[in-house]
């Protein structure tokens, strides 16, 4: 609950202005009781990735469960004016507001799982109203997040699993920016952070040693290195490159050995410009040569997993990965794309009416229904993925279907164990989930990508994991997309 | 202070371990009345451009006045171990940061001003211990709200002045991401958000009318467009998209007639897919015909300034613009790369000593001295930058040089008029600048801006304005520079 926490209001007007003046139009329209179904989902895998890490969702509940609109918001609502001066909101509206409880249903992938393009990352069920004002907040937590811890598991696959620690508090998008970045780099795989207020938050490991001014603020750089030794003993990872670098590198040998013979520890060396893999190489033999063979060379400047491989390639002698801007802003995409879907409505009492959004592009026509995603595994690991609808059942002998194109399908003929990805989170208002640990998030990633082929987790043109829509409800699907565009049974035979 | 207000605690601990680090370090040397003087840079303009706008300084003071390490900061520092188990901090340091008050002055742009690579956005004076402890949050939230306010000046500079709505909080950077990036981008010029918070905090026209599923949850198109006209007949902006743009635009003249009879307005519609070229002419002509020449065309659907030009070269008939991700997250450079470096340090009592930080590439070697930046005029607007430093004096007559290339220099001969850009924000920890409305920071830009060369506010290959470093400062920091490569006057001459 420690994003809550960090807020003093609720932060229900969190949300965009479109999503309560629609909210008014359904309290208005007498539809308070409408029940809709909305799915979170994204479409395409970020970084032209092989897989997407969810996440976020702790955020999320917590967000929820203290969703309240206080005075301040119902106040500042009712300061809001259309275009011809007069108040947007009715006054019992904004009663109503203030009085409103959460009563929805979600359902979530548990964080830390493996996840594909339109497959629901959450799904919430209750009236249209609140789903409507929910929309926002959820897209904005879950999306960065989910696009956060991604990008952290493809730069621990580059570091073939040396330690990586995050740095990107500085250049992070905004205050929560940064620990929102910080919380999912974890979960991606990273070991450890800079930043001390998510260290506190969420009890991830803090590292972290002196910077370049600490070593300008001494007359020399042996003197600077020597003073924090003295301070710190504990904690010595010189940063040797404020003058040069092979310099440093000798300087924190001979502080090493003072170090040393006070029965401490050289723990490494940071380098953070000039060529990572010419200085490490050589960094490592001074290292060596001095018997300091268990000193770490930590290094940064602007890693990401391409530089991080291309270092391996070439030797680098580099074992701890520091990296910060492009991890914290998901540089290279920083933003995961994701939308929040309706897929059914209802009246109270009565059947789920499907519902899917038409584009002129394949790729953003939504799936209609109440949905589910199974996973089915063998021994080697998870063979597929679908999507399907929990009325019309998932079937026997299921066939899948590649959304993007339809003529790629693939039959799952011998019942092999699965599991259903989305589970109860909320159940009319109340959390009905035991929130899991960070740790135990961060083994389900490990558990959940170490699963997959791999061909699937490369980094650069992955393989396509088979992903999709169950027949039966593809078939509907169609057949609303078909409905929807005027082309009926009958206009067909006409 | 509204930022502040957003969250419980104070953010004390936001920032890298490091800083907490060193300034134990300083704290058990003694050091802790050393003073320092750090100034927050940038080394390139974001986005290729010719200027950037500063912003976020409103959020730096509003974080400085609430600075406080509480208990629950100190207890968990207190539990931070090195690497042989031992407590990182001392108790008696812990103390001194519990007791510890932010006396620091700060000097800095106001927000809203034009600023260039290399020039201080703001300048910090102290204890060294304090201005290290600093330096993180500093950064997240001057780079970042400078970054999106630069950003939304380029966007609203290809709509030429036409009205530009930011709607990114979805797909913003976790939940101060969004909140800061709407104000921002309000700074930066434009005149609205869909973010309701950001609207409450900071007084931001807030906009938004409804969605896809406003329109899906009915049965047909125009029966929703009517309930919508009914619910809210003073914010009719009717999406068009949904089944199909041209028929939608058709059921939006049906709804406006009726709107008109009961006395309200058709304010507009809005084009969220397609070809908004296209689409929005033929809308513009059915609306025409209809009476509805002053009707809006919003469009939304991944705009930026690049494909707002493209439009706007095709005489798309758009005339209010609907910008969410491209500039919320700042998607073609998302981190402004600032740093904040040391550029003088002294003993109680004692005169400053001037500071460099080398690097292999020139554009990272910092500037020493008390910087101060002044900017000159003429009639037709601003002619030339100048990064001076306090106490060796602008001089009269000042030589300007290019610090990418010092061959490139420029004599300001007339005395022309000029103004020093960094100004007072704190004494001693005490605030004494008056917070100016973010009416006036706006109104600042546009000033700012109009006072530049249109060749420098050209959003692809600017002209490059003037901005460089006073010639005795420059010679006093290639000085500097030699002797700390180990070039001091005697080696060159044996």
């Amino acid at each position: 609950m420690a994003t809550g926490k960090l807020y003093r209001h609720s932060l229900a007007l969190l949300t965009d202005l479109y999503q309560l003046t629609m909210a008014f139009g359904y309290w208005k329209l007498n539809r308070v009781e409408e029940q809709a179904i909305f799915n979170l989902v994204f479409r395409e895998h970020p970084f032209n990735g092989g897989y997407t890490i969810a996440a976020g969702l702790e955020t999320v509940i917590s967000f929820l469960r203290d969703l309240e609109f206080d005075d301040e918001d119902i106040e500042y609502l009712g300061t809001l004016e259309g275009n011809d001066g007069e108040p947007l909101f009715d006054k019992e509206f904004l009663s109503y507001l203030s009085n409103m409880r959460f009563e929805c249903d979600i359902d979530a992938m548990p964080e830390g799982t493996v996840a594909f393009p339109h497959e629901p990352l959450l799904r919430i069920t209750g009236p249209i109203l609140q789903c409507q004002i929910l929309e926002t907040a959820l897209l904005n937590m879950l999306s960065y997040q989910t696009l956060i811890a991604s990008k952290a598991a493809r730069i621990c696959n580059a570091a073939r699993n040396e330690p990586v620690l995050e740095f990107g508090l500085r250049r992070a998008q905004g205050i929560d920016g940064g620990i929102a970045a910080s919380r999912a780099a974890y979960i991606g795989g990273c070991i450890g952070t800079s930043n001390v207020l998510a260290g506190k938050l969420y009890g991830i490991p803090v590292r972290g040693t002196h910077a370049h001014s600490w070593v300008m603020s001494f007359d020399n750089e042996v003197e600077s290195f020597e003073a924090y030794a003295n301070a710190l003993p504990n904690n010595c990872v010189f940063l040797v490159d404020t003058y040069d670098t092979i310099e440093g590198v000798k300087n924190a040998i001979i502080v090493g050995k003072k170090l040393k013979e006070r029965g401490h520890k050289l723990a490494g060396i940071r380098l953070d410009s000039g060529d990572l893999a010419y200085l490490s190489i050589e960094a490592r033999k001074l290292l060596d040569e001095a018997g300091f063979t268990d000193s770490d060379i930590v290094a940064s400047n602007d890693l990401d997993e391409f530089i991080i491989d291309s270092l391996k390639r070439q030797d680098a002698k580099i074992n701890v990965w520091g990296v910060g801007t492009k991890l914290a802003t998901a540089y290279d995409q920083p933003a995961l794309g994701g939308v929040l879907k309706l897929s059914a409505i209802r009246q109270p009492g009565q059947d789920w009416q499907y519902k899917v959004k038409l584009s002129e592009q394949t790729i953003k026509i939504s799936n209609p229904g109440v949905l589910q995603v199974r996973r089915f595994h063998d021994r080697s690991g998870y063979i597929a993925d679908m999507i399907y609808d929990e009325i019309l059942g998932p079937g026997n002998e299921p066939i899948i279907i590649d959304p993007n194109d339809s003529t790629r399908r693939k039959r799952i003929t011998t019942n092999p164990p699965h599991e259903d990805l989305l589970v109860p989170i909320f159940r009319k208002g109340e959390l009905v989930y035991d929130l899991p640990s960070l740790t135990m998030i961060r083994q389900r990633v490990q558990e959940q990508i170490g699963a997959l082929h791999p061909s699937i987790r490369r980094y650069m043109n992955p393989h396509n994991y088979p992903a999709g829509i169950e027949k039966k409800l593809y078939d509907l699907r169609t057949q609303l997309i078909l409905e929807a565009r005027g082309y009926n049974e009958k206009q067909n035979k006409s």
